[in-house]
């Protein structure tokens, strides 16, 4: 969160609120030394955390698991210059408890497909903020 | 971009042409060591850099000049499970030259507000990549 810029910061149950309605964020990470960004489906778990599900084997899961990510999402309107952010910054990490996994099994993320070998990969969320672009159209930048 | 995901990628030219069709995108930079994230509005230039038009004053500048950063695009439909995501990988630098300032003032990208101490920030495209997530609905995640 960016102070002085001219926008509204939400408090951390607002920004949980608005994560709850989303489906899709933007895991934002470091690959080969530069900064990297990725749209991925989402579900958020009891405690806020956000949840995602997917290839044991993909890239991303190499990337991020053991690191601190950021998780953006957004609603912005570019014509009435009106909308939020939420950002989720913590660390990162494959869930690997039995329990748990069956748990997420049940009431986590749906995978858009089924992987065969799926994994739920867990963001703590350490920081959650956001801000809100009502009213002051300077909105973004 | 990530390989190996189940994604079309997407050639550069293919994502300019997406980049220039939308107006607002996330900077992706880092923060005091962590991962960052911020909704912003932007425009193309003609060498397909992105520019982005702010206060000087912002911690956005100050965060972002003189650092490489990540800039994201992306238009995913959560129901269909179709959509992309575009991502401009560079270095970030004020604009200083008169002449680029001026050039810019008249066909840069608008502020949603006039700031009075306002700057252009360029990125330079060193890097392209996209993404498209068609008939493959595993897309996010």
């Amino acid at each position: 969160m960016y102070r002085n810029d001219g926008f509204r910061e939400l408090e951390r149950q607002e920004c949980l609120r608005l994560l709850a309605k989303a489906t899709v964020g933007r895991i934002v990470h470091t690959r080969q030394a530069l900064p990297a960004v990725l749209p991925v489906n989402f579900g958020l778990d009891t405690d806020g955390s956000v949840l995602l599900r997917t290839s044991a084997a993909s890239e991303l899961v190499r990337a991020i698991d053991g690191t601190v990510v950021a998780f953006e999402v957004d609603d912005v309107d570019a014509v009435a210059h009106t909308g939020w952010s939420v950002v989720v910054t913590g660390p990162a990490s494959v869930v690997t408890d039995p329990a748990e996994r069956e748990r997420l099994a049940r009431t986590g993320p749906h995978s858009w497909v089924p992987w065969p070998d799926e994994v739920f990969v867990r963001i703590g969320p350490e920081l959650v903020t956001g801000r809100e672009l009502v009213g002051r159209p300077s909105a973004c930048a």
